[in-house]
């Protein structure tokens, strides 16, 4: 049979994408290097009703298998194993095929590879899935980045297999070769924040109001009804209610190690964040957060060293159900904030790299599917809709109201916060990006004058034009800068 | 005449550096790709005592004027014209000849240009600057890294040129090629942080405190006479003071724009942080205040959007004097962080590469010439010697105790911060830093739990050993992913 696509790589992620697809009634043809996941997939593709798909072990015959112009999904590891499985496809592919890249690829090994098939006329189409092992199996979400024709020739497969919601499917065409992994990095980073900012709320909530588990699951259900309705709020719910099936005794959460592991993905999002001067930090501070618990012998040697508040009698009053109330705006408004950071990163790519992604599109792509699909993503889809150029999310009127409804609440969250010893570097992290971002002033003039005492690096007036450089000191006249920039104005 | 070194490359900084050495009697060959520089200089020499100093525009002629084996310093722009200069010079160059780079170069260009010299025989030393132009002309931090021989020929001429301490010169044999570098972007990345702690403490004294500009230079002067004493609030205290020179009313530091440029140092801190797995959340919080700073357009417009606490106001009582001193303890306390973050990453690069840089030395060279230069320095230094392995500055006794004697304090200038909407970014991620990895246990199990859930990446536990992946719900039986790994123990 002549197979409407192929896929390669049959770990976990490329086997459920691969019966996604089927299930739709395409003909997927599936290849992997060792050929017992070939053989897995093809039984579980007959397990589940029977789909769709035929199974190669040898590369050449799994490229035969695929009708013309080819199109290709690979799911191998990000990196090496890439470019292995790009070498191998392509000595049998054509002028015209496609391969798609769903890995969590860096988008420069994207740009790269797009560069090196271009001389056999093979198109290269980054496209970041997100929603894990059940997303890839039930819907995704799909972010695709590459040649339009090359978009146009799998759009039909992709938005038939992407997770479906109000107004569509959760994939679009995001802009050329690079944009699609540079938005899905993004979507993670943004994963990375929400996860910590989640964090921060449960151990306020155990360690300040000494909540059992079943009453934090209540109140993460119960606010899973609310504008904070989510997966991630909804998945919480569920885990701190889980019952632990090792000991049969107390619950998975509390036998957890508090070691977080990580990938590619969140680090380089912070790495970009600074490559495009786009200040971060509530993404920042969960990687932070991920580091410091790796280090959990250092941790468990310094507790006895460094010294916290007793967490039980501080000073500062709290009130259990304003506290909770607190919790909640204070977690909306730090969620908000580092979507709008998220943004502004690919934002600020999309215009040094001439990409043109859309971020309402983006916004509306990560309602379903993905990890952070949120039900308040339409309102930043509305807002991004409403006015493409907008500077910065928060500044959006409906946004900037909502934000503006909560400071009061995620001041008193992080003065308890505080006072109490519990680390909550995204929540605060969050509220200093709010609080630095709505200065018309900062303190930025010292560290201007700071720059030019010491290296003389001039600086720019709030009453004229032109640039300055001050003799803060008469020693600053006998210093070579002199003979070439005058105090005042140069 | 026969010159003890060469300097190419005569902007101020160049300038200066070659006279520093003349100064100390060392006979200098100047060169620059324009001769007017080199005319500049040499006319400098003669004005500043008749100093040894000869120039020449030729490059080959330069190179010439050098005793065998030749030694010299180039300091022009990191980037393409330091491979320029190299190319330049290097053809005239002999086997055993060195090359000192003394710009803020990119370390792995350093590594590179290495390897590229090694087959001419020609070493290679990168070597961190500090100081601006006034360090370079009497005396700067000189922190270089390269082949032990190559250091053996310049530390004659080094150790007499670098700031001079009670414990000997600013300078050390720090590692091979690539450590000075990275030790002098780190000492950069310090620097922002250090600059980002003191605008924080000027913004709460002038928005919260309502101090005049006089009040607050009379405050950072005293604080220089005590464990805070340090050329950064040394300036702090003379720029505040500084009356304005271009209107002759009022103040400079009330003149000057609160837009902040920056270089390359302090974003590639933060980008090798995260590629080390170290949290330096004081250090990125610095930069993420420098690009905010700059959108200065999009401040103003939100400012009128976005609300925040009447800063006069605020329920949180305020008692100045008591402030003053919070503000005293908070300032060391964050600085002492972020010293420790800086340390770490240059802890962890030096593991990777094998680097074996001694953390003590790097604080004892700080302690005179560069920006960072601070008797607490002294300090740090003594902690890291008493201990070489110490996993973490702040957990050395000396150090920690004056941590812990502050951090009621230091609690307190964030709540005043908080409450009163003044950002303090800086500060409070300091404290979110100590308040983290004072702890033995962190909320990191819940964010593994929701790895677990939604991308099964298993977890560990606290009460036995073992990689462990829970059944979260009935869902989670039927995806794939349980083909290979069973609920429990795998």
């Amino acid at each position: 049979m002549s197979c409407d696509i192929g896929l390669y790589g049959l770990a976990v992620m490329g086997q459920n994408f691969a019966l996604n697809m089927a299930s739709h009634g395409f003909k997927v043809c599936v290849g992997n290097r060792s050929p017992a996941k070939v053989e897995l997939t093809v039984n579980r593709a007959k397990d589940e009703g029977d789909l769709p798909i035929v199974g190669s072990s040898d590369v050449e015959n799994f490229v035969q298998q695929l009708s013309k112009p080819r199109k290709i999904i690979i799911l191998v590891m990000a990196g090496k194993p890439v470019d292995d499985t790009i070498a191998k496809l392509s000595q049998y592919l054509e002028e015209g095929d496609v391969i798609v890249d769903g890995g969590n690829e860096w988008f420069h090994n994207t740009l790269r590879r797009s560069k090196e098939l271009e001389p056999k006329g093979i198109h290269f189409v980054g496209m970041g899935i997100s929603g894990g092992e059940e997303g890839a199996r039930n819907g995704p979400s799909l972010m695709p980045g590459g040649p339009k024709v090359a978009y146009d020739m799998i759009e039909p497969i992709i938005t038939k297999c992407a997770a479906q919601v109000n107004d569509g499917p959760c994939t679009a065409y995001l802009g050329p070769v690079g944009a699609g992994n540079y938005v899905k990095m993004v979507h993670n980073g943004i994963e990375y924040g929400d996860m910590q900012l989640t964090g921060e709320v449960y151990d306020i909530m155990k360690n300040v109001l000494k909540m059992s588990n079943d009453e934090m699951a209540a109140i993460f259900e119960e606010w899973n009804k609310t504008e904070l309705e989510s997966y991630l709020i909804e998945i919480t719910s569920k885990i701190l209610a889980k019952k632990d099936d090792v000991t049969n005794e107390g619950y998975v959460v509390d036998y957890i190690l508090d070691k977080t592991g990580m990938k590619g993905t969140g680090r380089w999002t912070i790495q970009e964040a600074a490559e495009r001067s786009v200040a971060a930090p509530t993404m920042a501070a969960s990687l932070d957060a991920r580091y410091i618990s790796a280090r959990k012998d250092e941790r468990v040697k310094a507790s006895t060293i460094l010294k916290g508040p007793e967490m039980t009698s501080a000073e500062i009053p709290v009130h259990k159900s304003q506290l909770l109330d607190d919790l909640k705006s204070a977690l909306y408004a730090a969620k908000v904030c580092s979507y709008a950071q998220g943004l502004g990163i690919i934002k600020a790519c999309s215009n040094d790299m001439d990409w043109n992604v859309n971020l309402s599109e983006c916004a509306r792509l990560w309602k379903g599917g993905c990890i952070i699909r949120a039900a308040f993503l339409q309102k930043i889809q509305d807002a991004l809709a409403r006015d493409a150029t907008l500077p910065n999310l928060i500044v959006d009127p409906v946004i900037a109201a909502e934000l503006n409804d909560r400071t009061a609440a995620w001041r008193r969250v992080s003065v308890v916060a505080i006072g109490y010893g519990v680390a909550t570097p995204a929540l605060t992290g969050s509220l200093n990006y709010f609080d630095s971002y709505r200065r018309a002033s900062l303190p930025a003039n010292l560290t201007q004058a700071q720059r030019d005492f010491f290296g003389g690096h001039t600086y720019e007036r709030t009453d004229r034009d032109g640039v300055f450089h001050c003799a803060w000191t008469p020693a600053h006249h006998s210093i070579g800068n002199i003979n070439e920039r005058k105090a005042g104005e140069v």
